[in-house]
């Protein structure tokens, strides 16, 4: 049975000339622990106590992992989270264990400050997004995408729930259908693709996050000096 | 001794709303093999070829790898640098050799498509670096910078050579001394550094050239747009 732990925090991002508050919670809904270990508990008490509590609704920015490969790419990506205040959202059947000692490895010592939750399949995944109330969008990074993630088509914003593939075959077809069911979006993060097929998973991971953190911050910052200049 | 290949090419990366040419070129500047073996080498006669030959002066990125530690992270960077055109430098002392299994595995299939060269020391490469008569920038990331790479104080610019340090101990206090002295900046990826001390160095090295990329061809699309609006 998975352990459950109560991981909501806040935290303050320095991103760009303003701090930026980044929320990660998913206290309504239990996280998860890493295997039968309590690697997943924080590693002092209190440690994921909030510097600064909101609501749910500040977890703007989710992560999901569609049926990932390769133990090492899930663990970096679970530290990009842990540095992110992102929720990680993993959906089976995943090709290693959770208790496996290079995911462990490659997410370091920060599992305690992950918030991540298992799904058991795409339609479990599915049925736990549509109950989500607060304002969502699905967007799927797809290298068969013709919408660049920085084009002037497309646009981050709050409630973003970013879908990776595996490593070798990318996100199913099925789940691509459902993105477009649901109002989403599919992007690609651009390649020099004469030559190359692809990213590493835990790099595009981490362009994804950071570029769409950039653009929700830029427009929060654009609707603050606005609301500045008219009162 | 080292293999030499002319890898020269360029590429159209579709970044945003125009496409955006990529070049790499190493050609002025022998390109390095990957040990004894022949993997730098094009899987076909002339593939890299370049598709639209502009001169050294596009190479307008480089990538900058400090005595990496990890052979599994350097060729995860070395994909990336594949990916997007931009050169890959290795300064010595490597913790691995240039022919490790693990390196070559984490390339994938992508080596002959990476421009590396590799310096005997952070000396050699800044004789290197000083030779180099095109508008130049040393960029070094920094988890211990107060500057983000995204804030308003910098901005990327054509020309960047971007340097990363080592997994365990970043970039060394002579390297960030002569960057300094160089002219050069020193920027953060930020992160929430309560639990966290840095992002993986692939990760991060990816997230620092998509932004580089993004901000070059925003500042072209401007110049672009203010030349059409003034003729």
């Amino acid at each position: 049975m998975s352990k459950l732990l109560n991981c909501s925090f806040d935290s303050y991002l320095h991103f760009g000339g303003r701090q930026f508050l980044r929320s990660a919670s998913l206290h309504t809904d239990p996280c998860f622990s890493l295997g039968s270990g309590a690697i997943n508990e924080p590693a002092e008490p209190g440690q994921l106590k909030p510097v600064n509590r909101r609501s749910w609704k500040q977890s703007d920015l989710h992560v999901v992992l569609v049926e990932p490969q390769i133990p090492q790419n899930t663990g970096c990506i679970a530290r990009t989270c842990a540095a992110t205040a992102v929720p990680l959202h993993l959906v089976e059947p995943l090709a290693f264990k959770l208790d496996s000692s290079k995911l462990k490895r490659a997410g370091l010592d920060y599992w305690p400050h992950v918030c991540m939750k298992v799904h058991s399949s795409w339609k479990e995944f599915i049925n736990h997004y549509d109950q989500i109330q607060q304002p969502k969008r699905l967007v799927a990074f797809s290298a068969r995408s013709s919408e660049s993630f920085t084009g002037s088509g497309f646009h981050f914003q709050r409630g973003d729930w970013m879908l990776f593939g595996s490593e070798t075959v990318g996100l199913p077809k099925e789940v691509l259908d459902d993105v477009y069911a649901q109002g989403g979006r599919v992007v690609k993060i651009p390649i020099v693709d004469r030559h190359v097929r692809s990213l590493n998973v835990s790099v595009a991971a981490g362009i994804g996050v950071y570029e769409a953190i950039r653009q929700v911050e830029q427009a929060a910052e654009e609707s603050l000096t606005h609301s500045e200049t008219t009162t």
